[in-house]
């Protein structure tokens, strides 16, 4: 997984339907690089996140059968690097 | 995801036959790269797009059994960064 | 997807059964990386392709159980950028 | 597969409440990049390990239904580069 | 696919215990990037072979349930670029 900074929205009015209700993110990986994270776990702008990108996106309840390929699974509280 | 921008068409008269239809797309990515999109939104030259890739790209009803990587899901509206 | 140029061929006599007679094309892909890729579609040196990666790559009557990650599922007739 | 260091822990109390009791470590690449991964078998700070990444980080009895992209699979005794 | 150069061995006694038995190999690929890679051919140090990645290093009799993402596929007898 990767550990992104959620720094915006998206919207996207004409989109496939089945992506109706869904909150896209723009995240902020640590390369400096920006993507689109679907949310599953309550993020907003500021949080530090967990993504999970590929398959594994869809592995949770509310992402199955959507053709995405990037979430949020987790909020950080805290990091420790040694 | 990916966010990118459509700039351009392909055309391939020899291909897999099972992709008669589809309409290939050029994609830009933010970092310049460009690579090849299905449309399943009605997306076209000049939109900016959010770019699902990998199997992702076959949870759709359009492409669920076609030998793809990327697909538009969204033509954005609006993209707030703070 | 990505673009890519038929620039060789390699072989490989010891290999997974599963494969004998695949055609294995060595492609260049924009960014001027080389990768092996299966043909599907006829392809051959010097035609510009589209090519799928990852499990898209099995999307394909020919080569749905194989142990491969890219293929061509296209030969390009032409190209606009705008 | 890649090679790489755990470096560190990462912690996050909202999470998909299906991850809940999974270890999250901060592996470093031989690149230089740092990924979050799953453990699987007892790794910790300072171990060199053996990292899977996309669907086959679900491929294990521990982590097939989660919403994972990365998971260790061995820690190195011994590499040899000739 | 990619084409690597194996040029070593890792050993884990501390691993997933499926993988008890399979041989990895250490392949540098031809942008110098060294990755794991489990061998189902009879690989060794000093073959270049051809390298499957993701889920398609899992289609091949000994690898389908394992925790892996690259497996060598075909041992390179002669590549030609023209």
């Amino acid at each position: 997984m990767e550990i992104g900074k959620i720094i915006g929205n998206v919207w996207a009015t004409r989109k496939d339907p089945i992506l109706n209700g869904m909150t896209f993110l723009i995240a902020e990986l640590d390369d400096g690089k920006k993507i689109v994270v679907c949310d599953s776990i309550g993020a907003g702008v500021g949080d530090r996140v967990i993504i999970t990108k590929g398959s594994g996106a869809r592995k949770n309840l509310n992402t199955s059968s959507l053709p995405i390929d990037a979430v949020t699974i987790g909020i950080i509280d805290e990091k420790e690097e040694k």
